[in-house]
């Protein structure tokens, strides 16, 4: 044996490719010698509107006891969590991020025995959790660039004990309706684990608009995820949380790390959950620069998908890598879409008026020149 | 089915008794209605020095970045790491906290048919990440508390993949020195991983006392785990990381989470590895207060086990739990230590020399009494 340590590791792993994230404007400064402030980073869904000040009144507060374990139980945060949502601590499971969530509900019920079923086009964490537990991917073809439900349901075998939901979807920025969910979560059987991932729900306003939550006393296969890293401006933190039956949440507890979520993002996130003005101006902002963005694409003669999230994924009726390419060479930083079989779609997440501007500013000249 | 859903979990999963962290400081408050600032928390191998003030500054200046991921390559940190102790950044896994480097080397390497090796009395993250993954724990008697290494290397068989060697150990305290760690790495088979846990090694100033990154080139199967939660002073925010051959590191960063280590910690970690005088000051603060604690030990007329790290485990000679609660009652928390097979012992971190002294009282008065 010749240091072969890969083939040492278990067949799932030796088989996964990393999760690739949007470019960080640290390196795209370093590769392309920019300066780090003429940089338009519309890449990865963040929150443009910066911290809210509530937040940062709160990791001030925090910082003497930097040297001191987390709370392990999260007890504060499940707390308001907890009040906020009409739910009770038993049914919380905190994750280091809403991945964390995604991933400890496969590696606490999926064995390599077992199928988990998603959607094309869908968040590119549920092949990477399946593949990692060596389970085998059931992926469902889009109806419209979002969920079949109707083709999920008749996707589920014996095997079956995952359901990937996203609603919104990500990178499509796809919904689902109410009735639509409700026919669906009546059909699974109760041993098929329904996971509804939430990421982006807190910017639809929709009358219609299905919220997990309302659905878990009904549905005690249903695991609803949830995080603060979109809307509630915390990315940097990583915290996500589920909510479901109990004895799901119990699994889930029982597999995850005990200091999972650190001490700081365990405070911002109880301080971001009470700053509901922060919430409000975070969807009027999201609603205004798509609308922005909209009327941009338009005014280039490009055709998007209608989205819920805080992004948009534009079709430009051609290979989207060189133009992705052109964008980076004029600062602006979006996301290619290729690894999710949307090679002629670019998602951008909606920003500041002005980046939003500069953004569609730089497309217009790539496209004239590549 | 009646919502009897840990029966879907994993065999290796329902089985699984979830990590008991120290008492946390809250909580005492609440059950016993003590005021937080009157209680005396020895219980997690905390750095009492409080925050670097160059860790605080660095967080500081970091704060407007709340609401964008953290670089997922840890690049600023890696770079850090490699510069401080002549590795490169492709052999460095980094984690949330060193808990995460432990169960993400047992998940990319260990199935269920494989044994994992390690000692009693040792840390109790190795029985839970084994336990997960549903492998089988090779527990081997401890030697004077510590780990016979000769016994453990006879315990390695064909279906061996791990073994976890803590230098120094928690909570017993012992420690191994250059020779024998580097008779035993000489006849491990290459095929299986030796995961030397170093959590502890900055409070180490033996002249013999051996340091894994010295053994890495000759041994390509070695990984070093460290951490910044204890000398470093970074318990609130989970970093730790591992140093190996690349192609393990490939395995761990393929099964990492993308975003593991939030920006934060990415953030503090490396103003704590630049604190060169704030490791010193831990370093003597922890040398005085262990001398201080076993000199009131011996005047209390009890045993305790020589230790190497930021704790003690001190030998009542009777029942510890009693004393446990009584202590608590005090308002000091101590970790009760039956969960190692160490039923008289409680494991007393190094506090403070006020901390120490109001330990040291409570207990005459708690020995005296139950």
């Amino acid at each position: 044996m010749t240091c072969d340590f890969l083939s040492l590791a278990l067949p799932g792993v030796q088989k996964l490719s990393p999760y690739v994230p949007g470019k960080p404007v640290d390196e795209l400064a370093r590769e392309f010698g920019l300066r780090v402030q003429d940089i338009v980073k519309l890449a990865s869904n963040e929150n443009p509107l910066g911290p809210s000040p509530r937040v940062l009144e709160a990791i001030r507060a925090a910082l003497p006891e930097l040297t001191r374990y987390p709370d392990g139980n999260g007890f504060a945060l499940k707390q308001a969590l907890s009040h906020e949502f009409g739910l009770v601590p038993e049914q919380l499971t905190l994750g280091n991020g809403s991945n964390d969530i995604l991933e400890l509900v496969t590696r606490a019920f999926v064995a390599p025995e077992h199928e988990v079923v998603f959607s094309e086009h869908a968040f590119a964490v549920y092949p990477i959790v399946t593949q990692a537990v060596g389970a085998r991917a059931v992926v469902v073809p889009a109806r419209d660039w979002g969920h079949d439900l109707s083709a999920m349901a008749a996707a589920i075998t014996p095997a079956t004990r995952l359901v990937f939901i996203a609603n919104p979807n990500n990178p499509t920025g796809t919904w689902i309706g109410r009735a639509e969910l409700e026919q669906f979560l009546a059909g699974v059987p109760e041993r098929v684990i329904v996971v509804l991932d939430e990421a982006y729900t807190e910017y639809v306003e929709d009358a219609d608009f299905p919220r997990g939550f309302d659905y878990l006393a009904q549905y005690p296969n249903l695991l609803v995820s949830r995080t603060f890293s979109k809307a509630y401006g915390l990315a940097a933190l990583r915290v996500g949380y589920a909510a479901s039956h109990p004895a799901i949440a119990d699994a889930l507890n029982r597999v995850r790390q005990p200091f999972n979520v650190n001490s700081l993002a365990l405070t911002a996130a109880c301080a971001a959950l009470a700053d509901e003005d922060y919430l409000q101006r975070s969807r009027e902002l999201n609603s205004a620069g798509m609308a922005q963005l909209e009327q941009g694409f338009a005014r280039l003669g490009l055709q998007w998908i209608p989205s819920r999230g805080n992004f948009i994924a534009v079709d430009l009726g051609r290979e989207a890598a060189p133009v992705y390419q052109g964008l980076l060479r004029e600062g602006v930083i979006v996301r290619p879409v290729a690894n999710y079989g949307m090679p002629q779609h670019l998602r951008v997440t909606i920003g500041l008026e002005q980046e939003n501007h500069r953004f569609l500013d730089a497309l217009q000249q790539v496209l004239a020149r590549v």
